[in-house]
């Protein structure tokens, strides 16, 4: 047992909470006495208990003298919820572990204020990974972006019309759905509703959240019998550069539908609108167009690629097998082959 | 030590002679008497002693009574060197453990018919992957076709004018002359001697070979100052719709070229051509074109991508690193996200 091993403990707790903290950070924090825990929380939602409060809460009078593990800096402002460091000082907690500190956090200085000791960085490589999102969002105001792909290993995204819809199999569409789960918002063009009419809705095996769904639209070509216009499921925002005064502008928002008008759709108008709500985390899932046009711009902080072994062309489709994937210095190699007994 | 244990020094040692048997087999074989390795032998160079002979002979008179594990079925009929079985059976080998079937070959039956003990089988999967192109070869009478690119991981093969013609790091690079030695020919299309204009020569630490140097080139549109006309590092075959007699196909024969001229350049009548050749194993380099030509005639049995950890658009290049690389199912997730420390 050491600072690392509790830390660890915080952080898996926080990470539990991938996707329902937002607009918040996950955050874990664990309280050792003597040796043991006698404390133990996490962030939950927004506008609830802090980790720290949660950990108080269980230590109870046990934590005065203990050491409280954190994986951020606790909060000094008079938030939603009150400061955190208010809380640890009347608690009695002698030290404070710290994962990595807030941008522009008060919390370490007002507890070393306060006397209490306080380490800073165990684990920080971790704890900034976990909440990258959330602090690219704070750095730039604008959403942490992730591009989601499935391609054939010579690059195509569509399938020829003679084989399945499908390019990846069921583990990696189950994944997306995961995905979707832990993103404020999703993105298409509106190239990707004409073609596919999809419901950009999570779907798993227990209830996940939907995320926001979001069109880029510049003359509001989405059809009105749309998936995302007609399901209900999730509220759909459009980008057009059509007027909200537009006939089709009004009916869409009479059916639910939020028309953001701008003069120009571009990724980082987009983004900046999208900070401006909130929103902290957007999954950006074609088509390529799109893709391209957020690329261009520079606004992509993650790509995730699902790569099906097989091969398309015009002609349809040559199902093969992975044999061999692995890292060649900075980059990857995957090997695809017959599968067995093919000719 | 067991049966898999030695078949496996065997076909280890068949292993190593990647890419210098061919039109031949690698074939390994270990002799094994009272608990110790007494001879061991694999096949090196067309045209010289088989595997068998060069561990019979290390064994000499010791090999009476002996077991020899060998990867491949031992040769029945008099070829360049005279038959093996023939040869284990004067040593007095006792018992042969082979790993896989010959097609057609008639080595064990012979073995049986002199007495000796045979197994079939030990390790045959490993066998069969090492060989797979020579038996491609040898049921389809074409060569085994590998192709190799490299892309971006939004699919990109070919660089923005502006940043580094490179996809691919150093280690990638190196690796794919090691997969050149490795093959018989290199086939490119001509728009990829037009645009780059490549040597498609080994270039390793130590000396590797040379494969035969392929274009398909239906006009025959390639420079006469192409690289891989003018360098006399390596033959070069052009594969045209035009004559012979034509006076650019005239001018590249005085330059050392082959000109194979036939009345529709496929992939299919290529490979055919090939395989009266002799010619076993060809890395396909692309360009695209010529890499979808081969997927759409389902003439590709192993395809390997390299994927830098680049996302390029007309606009220029963003650099980032693979921060996940794994199996999703059946199919690979490759996640790559901003270096640590950019924004």
């Amino acid at each position: 047992m050491n600072d690392q091993w509790y830390m660890q403990r915080a952080l898996d707790l926080a990470a539990t909470m991938n996707g329902q903290t937002t607009p918040n950070p996950m955050v874990g924090a664990v309280i050792v006495k003597d040796g043991s825990i006698i404390g133990t929380g996490a962030h939950m939602r927004a506008g609830e208990d802090h980790a720290e409060v949660h950990a108080l809460k269980m230590a109870a009078d046990r934590a005065a003298g203990a050491t409280m593990y954190v994986s951020l800096e606790p909060c000094h402002h008079h938030g939603r919820t009150g400061p955190c460091t208010e809380k640890i000082r009347a608690a009695g907690i002698a030290r404070v572990v710290v994962a990595t500190k807030d941008l522009n956090g008060r919390g370490i200085e007002s507890l070393r204020d306060a006397n209490i000791n306080v380490d800073v960085g165990v684990l920080e490589d971790q704890a900034v990974k976990l909440n990258e999102a959330f602090f690219h969002y704070m750095q730039t105001g604008k959403p942490f972006v992730t591009v989601k792909t499935a391609s054939t290993l010579n690059g195509e995204m569509t399938t020829p019309k003679q084989v399945s819809k499908w390019i990846t199999g069921e583990a990696a569409r189950q994944e997306v759905h995961e995905l979707r789960h832990m993103h404020d918002a999703i993105l298409v063009g509106v190239g990707t509703v004409l073609e596919d009419d999809p419901a950009l809705t999570t779907r798993l095996e227990v209830e996940g959240r939907h995320p926001l769904r979001l069109v880029l639209d510049r003359s509001l070509r989405t059809p009105m019998d749309a998936q995302l216009i007609t399901d209900g499921e999730a509220p759909t925002w459009i980008f057009t550069e059509v007027s909200r005064e537009d006939p089709k502008a009004t009916q869409l928002e009479k059916n639910g539908v939020k028309i953001i008008s701008m003069p120009t759709v571009t990724p980082n108008a987009v983004l900046k609108e999208l900070g401006h709500a909130e929103i902290q985390t957007v999954l950006l899932e074609g088509g390529k167009k799109m893709i391209d046009a957020f690329i261009a711009e520079h606004e992509v902080q993650r790509y995730i690629s699902y790569i099906g072994p097989k091969l398309f062309s015009k002609n349809g489709a040559v199902d093969l097998e992975v044999e061999d994937v692995r890292m060649v210095g900075e980059d990857v190699k995957v090997t695809v082959t017959n599968k067995r007994g093919d000719k």
